[in-house]
């Protein structure tokens, strides 16, 4: 039996993965910038899987790519930034179907082979002619791709550009997993306006790609949150297209290690996108402990990320716990308040500051203050209360996200 | 038959309604201001009825108070700001407790016929000391009470207070309702930080009473948020003393009357709550029409007020009425968005910005900016979907929110 190494983030991004080019080219959507970009797998039989927003308002290539993403398969992902093709009615749709057919002609593969996205401002129609040449540009210059180029052209408010590459051992063959998101205003659970592209060169049977895509979505994309609000248009697909030569991955042979590598990949890239909400200054990182259950764990965790209240006492360096176990209380999670023990912990130092409900007497104010004051911190509330954890991730509410979010359309 | 006129705001507050009195009495536990409030029927059959937050954390004062009310009686409140007096177990519970019996044996009343409440910082422990002697303080000087001080003694980070009376005719005999409010931070549906004291000389028998208060909360003071965070204090609490001699109101006589006079005292004080929101500069009106049921219209109101994008966007004037669109996607309300109408309205005109689900093209950009440019702005939100409707306030997010929250209990 061959020894399984854990996966493991190493250096570089998706143009390490076999089998896959990448592109990302300035269309012109979004002045001077990326802001259109393609990634095609050069293999045929390559699997896929999606995750789409709950929103119950769907952009056009989310109804799109959802349809086109039952089959199991697809060759290429096309998106634009700077338009969300959200709101957009019969011509939103035909638009959608337009830039899969485009790409997919540029590529040589079929339209329902395409995923489409698109993000950026909702109700205004996609400047087709400038979506069209754009496409052909990208498609025509794949082979000239530097590295990054995708990362950046899905970029909206982003400040800096997301990517990451894991490398896993999936029985006995090295595999490959790389991913890139974008993420900012409007990040929260349920997909947010938050896409990311995975790719692997992993093979993989299709149902065993998409369950474990949501396994891994479920624990790191859905739990993180920037503001609260959901968008449209937020979508997470993967394709996988055995380049790496593996025996191909089932629910029975190989799952658990391809799953582990996946939310790798996805947490990796999830706590990118809340370390780069607007205007944050920290990552915070709240794990909720002994819940009675995964949902009450998850429930109470996002919560406290989502509370404006925590966030502004974050960005102040406050260490105004009252308001962490306000937001559980509300999080529609069961527990008792009487068993709650609340830590507030970063690269500073750590300490209680709830222990049964109560606050701990010994508080030192400009202590918690030095702990709260760093670019990363995690509270652990113990609900003491059952087995089940979840851990959020959000950022700190500042100035600079009302500025940001005050002027977006215009 | 008697023509029953509707109730109308009259100038004046609580200290017009016959059979009451009413005190706020700088106690010292905040610095230099009124922090501690009694107010006091003279009727010793006074009913009452109360309405308590939904947070499962719970401050102490919250419990002893709906203790307190299950018996449909009370002859007094006492309330303090500058602590909550909540995460403070035990003795958090026996401060609770005193403050009722001082507050009962200083009007010689029973403790248990005495409401208690407190709005601060959760955490602390209440300096019994100030606020012993402050009720005793309070309530000596109820008779040369000034009109508002009540409402002042209220306050934490609320800029004005908050205050109505209402006039209306019960089965032929003109009643008085009068109201104060705090709100500010933290406000949200199912009651924030919020504290509300309603008091009447209407008869009113006890269940009625307090079924009449939950419909009116449940349409007004449920319905605000500024921050979407909900908290461990909230509290609306009415005492009706009989001093107007009106037939005793039940369910069968004069219900409709006296819900409709409640209704009234508490959407003008949920909407001063709403305009006087930490940092807020501008009054958000939802209107959420023709939907599938009550509850799918409130969810899909509420969730527009509580959007940080959206709110963000009045702010900045900014008519990214798309956030909108999709606030109401991810309510949970059940529509068809392609049935969805939006129209913005404020004192400076009304635009249509999305009909069927689509944008409408004619839309003047600036002529949008000049309408959310205002204190109080409406967005109307038609389903076409049903024929239930809600209406929700919040405000806008601003810098001053932010500021405000980054630095609160230092």
């Amino acid at each position: 039996m061959v020894h399984s190494v854990g996966p493991r983030v190493i250096e570089g991004g998706i143009h390490k993965v076999k089998g896959f080019k990448a592109q990302g080219y300035p269309a012109g959507i979004k002045r001077m910038r990326k802001d259109l970009s393609v990634i095609y797998s050069t293999m045929p039989g390559t699997t896929a899987a999606g995750v789409f927003t709950t929103n119950k308002v769907r952009a056009a290539p989310v109804i799109v790519s959802e349809r086109t993403l039952r089959s199991g398969r697809a060759r290429a992902i096309v998106c634009n930034a700077g338009c969300a093709n959200a709101a957009t009615g019969e011509q939103g749709m035909r638009d959608a179907l337009e830039m899969a057919e485009i790409t997919a002609r540029c590529l040589n593969v079929q339209p329902e082979e395409v995923i489409v996205a698109s993000t950026g401002v909702i109700g205004r129609h996609l400047p087709m002619d400038i979506v069209r040449e754009g496409i052909k540009n990208c498609v025509g210059t794949l082979d000239a791709a530097e590295p990054g180029n995708v990362a950046a052209a899905m970029m909206t408010t982003d400040l800096v550009p997301k990517e990451v590459l894991v490398e896993a051992e999936i029985n006995g063959t090295v595999v490959h997993v790389g991913g890139v998101a974008k993420g900012s205003g409007m990040i929260h659970p349920n997909m947010a306006t938050m896409l990311s592209w995975i790719v692997t060169d992993a093979a993989v049977e299709a149902d065993a790609l998409q369950t474990a895509l949501r396994e891994a979505v479920n624990a790191t994309f859905n739990m993180i949150s920037v503001d609260g609000d959901t968008s449209t248009n937020d979508m997470v697909a993967v394709l996988a297209n055995g380049a790496a030569g593996n025996p191909v991955v089932t629910r029975a042979k190989g799952y658990h290690q391809l799953k582990e590598a996946l939310h790798l990949v996805c947490e990796t890239l999830a706590k990118k996108i809340a370390r780069d909400g607007e205007g944050a200054t920290t990552l915070l990182e709240v794990r909720v402990e002994n819940a009675r259950s995964l949902e009450d764990a998850r429930l109470a965790a996002r919560s406290v990320t989502k509370s404006p209240l925590v966030k502004t006492a974050v960005f102040g360096r406050d260490p105004n716990w009252g308001r962490i176990l306000a937001a559980v209380g509300y999080s529609g999670a069961e527990f008792d308040p009487a068993k709650v023990d609340i830590q507030v912990k970063s690269a500073a130092g750590a300490a209680w500051v709830l222990k049964a409900g109560e606050p701990c007497e010994t508080l030192d104010k400009d202590g918690l203050r030095r702990i709260v004051d760093k670019d990363h911190v995690v509270f652990t509330v113990d609900l003491h209360d059952g087995e089940h954890s979840a851990t959020a991730w959000g950022c700190d509410f500042s100035y600079d996200y009302v500025k940001i979010n005050a002027d977006y359309t215009t």
